[in-house]
């Protein structure tokens, strides 16, 4: 059986090998930590860049927090569990240049018991918002993620791909968030016929992957010149960005419906955003091949 | 009685004036006009501002729909209620000027019918968020809408009052969207010992109170000098009304989860917003100063 302690520490490691990672990549701001306590049970590590060479503002978090199950986490999951425990790494980068996409990396372990009575499981996903969808780099990203999850399990990657194409879906602007990727949640045993080890595995693998998928297509992009043009529709597609994570984002309205820490929830906000009003991409454009590349169910593969 | 016609009409009239009171306040862009149509019956005519001398950008928005009512409203009213009628005029200005404050005005009404059974009211309100609080420009908006109110029932701008401070939270920020105004919903004679033509004309006073309150909070501060740094907190204070628009605003949930029309549900949303990491204001800076205006229940009159 795992111990909650040994996925915690795992988790850190990541947390920090991407760290060390992105901090040679961005060659500019350096990462600041803080350290937080939650006044119910555990804490956190926060890890926040702003104003690099390549990252504008970025985030890499971690915590493991426990407790007494919120009242509204009660309600959320029909359950009368009273209580949890929680780790995870959390991962959103927004980068100057256009042409790199904003990234997005989540990997958790979650449980909660009364007496005897226990639940457990993994969560997670990671996944691409081009600014500017390039073709060839989408291919790679879900290339790459694809292996990561055929060294797992054979159903893992169809699935996962379609669950970030359902998720990661701005509804009421018919659009998905970017190109999706992968994601995942309620992992168990039982669901998935592996063991609580070989899942834990795969959930480390995703966070291992994001460094080598996010040097490579920052180093495919930083050094392209751009417009003010472009600059202006990166602060477009960020504020849609936005309004997903506001108004769809589970972690997020979870976040905020029970009391978490409002800085380490929206770090994910972009450093800046534009709204415009009622604006149409020119036919034939590049923001309009964008736009139109922002669909589910494109197979990248 | 008063027929829907009627308050459709009225309505479109103030929302002409506004506009033509705006043109000559901005003095430099023109209000764009859109007509739009609803599938399910009626529609609208949006009117919008984007990059003028005062208004960077601006909606006037009237619309009249009516129709089947859709389930999610159904489920919200708590209702077996099958035809709705709702008009009314949204406005939301975000002006260049950090000085120069947000502003938000909405006069709707809306009934209900199955048969001979039917349900009416009336709601709306007008609210101020200013980057930097000033207290003589707080302190006349409030005495203005004081006596607006006053001239129609004395328990109004109290109770009215309140409510905008209690709606126009940000729960996650614990503080208010600005120095708030005046918010009322579900007016009848029932609740107000009004007649349906008192409860319409104090609507009106309230429509017809947006273009003086605007242009005296305009020229009060447009011709101020002001710095970047002021101009950077601009755009923090404008993520935060984003925050509040998308996370807890009633009128654009409500239009997100009923496939509304998306721009002129969003026309609220900043031209150019940004998010810091973890801002605080200097102690004693005028940041803080107004950070600390923001709370519930500040009595400006």
């Amino acid at each position: 059986m795992l111990k909650k302690e040994d996925i915690a520490a795992a988790y850190r490691e990541i947390q920090e090998a991407i760290v060390a990672g992105l901090t040679t990549l961005d060659g500019g701001a350096l990462f600041e930590e803080e350290h937080w306590e939650r006044p119910g049970g555990g804490g956190g590590r926060s890890k926040v860049i702003q104003n690099g060479n390549l990252i504008e503002k970025g985030g890499v978090n971690f915590s493991a927090v426990y407790g007494k199950l919120p009242e509204a986490i009660k309600k959320s999951f029909k359950t009368e569990q009273e209580e949890f425990f929680a780790t995870g790494v959390s991962i959103v980068l927004h980068p100057h240049h256009p042409w790199v996409p904003i990234i997005h990396m989540n990997i958790r372990y979650f449980e909660m018991q009364t007496g005897d009575e226990s639940m457990q499981w993994f969560g997670g996903g990671i996944d691409v918002t081009p600014h500017y969808v390039i073709k060839e780099d989408a291919i790679f990203f879900h290339q790459y993620l694809k292996k990561v999850c055929d060294q797992h399990h054979p159903d893992f990657y169809p699935k996962f791909k379609t669950w970030a194409d359902d998720y990661f879906f701005i509804k009421h602007r018919e659009e998905t968030r970017g190109i999706g990727g992968i994601f995942y949640d309620r992992l168990t045993p039982q669901n998935t016929a592996l063991t609580w080890q070989q899942i834990f595995d795969f959930s480390k693998a995703v966070g291992n992957s994001f460094l080598p998928i996010y040097t490579y297509l920052a180093h495919q992009n930083r050094n392209k010149s751009f417009t003010a043009e472009e600059k202006q529709w990166q602060l477009q597609r960020r504020s849609r960005y936005a309004e997903f994570n506001l108004v769809y984002d589970s972690g997020t309205k979870f976040g905020l419906e029970t009391d978490g820490r409002i800085e380490s929830i929206l770090m994910s906000m972009p450093p800046m955003a534009s709204w415009v009003y009622d604006y149409q991409a020119e036919s034939g454009s590049k923001e309009a091949e964008t736009l139109a590349l922002l669909k589910k169910g494109i197979d990248w593969v």
